[in-house]
């Protein structure tokens, strides 16, 4: 079915109560016969002249119900319709206009070369046109759903690109990154990293310190809007910590792949982790408290008297248009412990990606074009996780995997795979004994803890509760029983739920 | 909003009433706020067990309404759940696996050409798996609605492919499709049409109607068969007939830019408009028909107790999952006006794509190239089409144009842009005295017509009614009057539309 959230993209005038009427409906009809009919309240809405109530609604299934609720909790009066209009037939006539401007007014250039360049660089363009008018809407809106959709297409742009590169020969590869910038396409020189790591170093006079202001260049506060921003999109702060330590782990692992990956122990610990990253998820998580307290108001621009008002409502157009909380619960069942394994597996490979990738397409870590690697993840990375997020919480209602995290999922493995394809002999060399060790046990106390959590535990649980169930049978008997489908106690909610579980893992 | 159709796509088990009751209460919160809440019976269901009722709608807007109350008259029981679902993280997992293999455990070949061909075709091939699983869902669901996303596909790379090639010179434009089939780059040989155009040809004494059996060959069928399709794409018999017998005309005044367009009289009028083109029409007008009142009840494939039972559904798979009968209704206002008469425009311009295309890229006209965009024009017309209408027809629902037709529309000006650019001598060479008077008389009568019908007539009708209010506005203001806005008089409906056709011309 339809996602809620993504009915007011790209369409003009929707107003919450609309949204809550169908999501609730939809709901509704996701659930099945209504044996069982009940009124429903509806959503709460803070205008008492827009009340739509669905009155046909199941009671099970209530956390799913209760976030589809809380989304329902925003108001908008569904004004600026031109705003949101997508311009379908005006950006078709703006394109055909300049199509006929450059391809039949202007003279074509007689050079083949720059003709294929200017034709890909014109297909790509006319991809675009076509994508932000008419691209299938993420979970996003604010501040305009053709931004989002501008990214989805730039997504499927370099996904494209990576598979043309992943398909070429190491050395044509290489070479083929001159089309974009000719600068590029040389050989990095060799650095060395690491070197003296003492904090105090009494051999400068002048300077003893000067170990740690040599660590204080722009990668600081990169580190710390990176972090800022990483807690923004996985909005919750174990996970974050995870991912941030698993990750100086990862670096202490293969400094003797890529040399950069060697720092000293206080730049890993106290500077990386302590510092820079928990002072961003900090940040971060602040940000989250913010967001998920904030109402949710949208007045359009011309119903606010003041011009201050109208200031801060352009403003919060930059803010997100409703809120979801993530919560993860990675022990709650088998399948959300592996999305969230998963989940960290990828975001890490991801990240290391970023380094690998440099070196393996020889890329100067300056270059504008790593810049701009970043920037699109920052903006397609939230898209992906929450669509993940939504994808596992809910695939009842959210039945595919998000359009966003598959193509993140897809270019991160075409990006480890170009890193493999084009130096096997760095992603080859042998990882040190007592690093490889380490590893190991790791591995091995997740897997032990998954088998208890998942497998032991459980059978032990499900043993008791049959047994406590025989007990409960005569008592049980006695007491007359509804509809089967519907009726199932809510006493036994926990039951059923482990009962489901079992089921699952057996499937 | 969203589309009734488009919600049942690519997502599972979805029974019809799900689909009522949103599309339903999706309607009402369109329809702005509910002073006038009245009870709707929502969608007639065959099932009695499955009611749900949507208690919100106003009383306005009745066709559009009608309308999709009969889309709502599909039964469908929402099993083969298997077969619905997207499978998006199988696709991406099968992907990766082939990645994985191609490009890491098969040698990578030395010749850059080869390779640059492959990464293309690779590029294609991501973006198709991406698109199948997860490109927007269109108006069309049977026989999955992955198949209308493959085409959707298709449309985006054969509209990127137009744009390269309309960026190259026109020589390296027509080496490039030595790329795809290295016989093409060849200049075509001219050749003769027309020529004897006796039905009786007393000097060939053995076979006098030799001329007639001549032009028996495969074309006939291709034609009969062309225009079956056409049919069911416009799904309107005056439509098709104009189209039909504008484009006898267009070949007339264009024989002397194509030596192909010339033909006899006969072969003209009879064996095209009449036989071929006419039969094609009338066979489509009686599967249109057939299709509009077949039931549209769903059962799924494990319901049916019998095999026989079983095939007709397999077979019934290849129908439309509704249905909806085009009412072009040209001449009831000037926006559909306007709007029927661009459609005509572009199909004749599509059409003579196919003969120019072919012409000035030197494409023999027996190459599959040729078959393939017509196989192609088949199966993304209908979509486009029934964008459009829906677009026309019913613009609050649908506030945007589809994405098939914003494609179709701009493949068919990428086409006769590549046309212009690459021979511009033909396409100038001046129409015969006699031929641009005709075209101008038409011209001429289509203009003074519009005048006459939208604005003349209109302002005459508006003044005759301005006359009747005031006469009737003594009787009126007894009557007590409802809400302002709901409340209209059915009486007045007429009225109104009237005074909405006067006000949105103005605008």
């Amino acid at each position: 079915m339809t996602k809620p959230e993504s009915r007011k993209s790209g369409v003009a005038a929707v107003n919450a109560t609309g949204k809550c009427a169908t999501s609730a409906s939809a709901a509704a009809a996701e659930l099945g016969d209504d044996d069982n009919v009940s009124v429903e309240p509806g959503c709460p809405s803070p205008s008492t002249s827009t009340h739509i109530r669905a009155n046909v609604m199941k009671q099970t299934s209530r956390e799913s119900m209760y976030r589809r609720n809380t989304e329902c909790e925003v108001y908008d009066d569904g004004t600026n319709t031109f705003f949101w209009r997508a311009h379908t037939v005006t950006v078709l006539f703006i394109l055909t206009c300049v199509l006929v401007y450059v391809t039949l007014l202007e003279e074509t250039p007689q050079d083949t070369t720059y003709n294929t360049k200017r034709g890909i660089v014109a297909s790509i363009l006319v991809f675009l046109c076509f994508g932000v008018t008419q691209a299938k809407d993420g979970p996003f809106t604010r501040p305009h759903p053709a931004y989002w959709r501008f990214w989805l297409c730039v997504t499927v742009v370099y996904e494209l690109f990576l598979i043309f590169i992943l398909f070429q020969t190491v050395h044509d590869g290489r070479q083929f990154m001159k089309y974009i910038d000719p600068k590029l396409g040389v050989a990095l020189p060799e650095r060395d990293y690491g070197g003296n790591c003492l904090l105090y170093d009494p051999g400068n006079t002048t300077d003893p310190f000067h170990n740690i202001w040599d660590k204080m260049d722009g990668f600081v506060p990169a580190h710390f809007l990176g972090w800022y921003i990483k807690t923004l999109m996985i909005r919750d702060w174990w996970m974050c910590m995870i991912i941030s330590v698993m990750f100086e782990f990862l670096e202490y692992s293969l400094e003797h792949q890529l040399p950069n990956f060697s720092e000293c122990w206080w730049d890993h610990w106290i500077m990386d982790v302590l510092v820079c990253n928990g002072l961003g998820i900090y940040c971060g998580m602040k940000a989250l408290a913010w967001l998920s307290m904030k109402p949710y108001q949208w007045q359009g621009l011309w119903n606010i008297p003041t011009y201050k008002g109208k200031i801060k409502r352009i403003a919060f157009q930059f803010t997100p248009y409703s809120w979801v909380k993530f919560e993860w619960k990675p022990a709650s069942n088998l399948r959300r412990w592996l999305a969230v394994l998963g989940i960290i597996f990828m975001f890490l490979l991801a990240e290391l990606n970023t380094f690998y990738l440099k070196f393996v397409l020889w890329m100067p870590p300056e270059h504008y074009l790593v810049l701009l690697r970043l920037v699109f993840f920052v903006n397609v990375g939230g898209v992906a996780m929450r669509e993940i997020y939504d994808f596992m919480d809910d695939p009842k209602f959210h039945k595919k995997l998000g359009q966003q995290a598959w193509l993140v999922a897809a270019i991160t493995v075409t990006e480890f795979l170009i890193v493999v394809k084009y130096d096997p002999n760095t992603i080859m060399l042998p990882i040190p004994f007592v690093v490889a060790q380490c590893w190991f046990l790791g591995i091995l106390l997740i897997f032990t803890w998954t088998l208890w959590r998942f497998f032991i535990r459980d059978i032990t649980l499900r043993y008791k509760e049959t047994r406590q169930r025989k007990q409960e049978a005569p008592a049980d008997r006695d007491r007359p029983l509804g509809n089967g489908s519907t009726a199932a106690p809510s006493g036994r909610s926990k039951l059923n739920g482990g009962c489901e579980t079992v089921r699952q893992r057996k499937s």
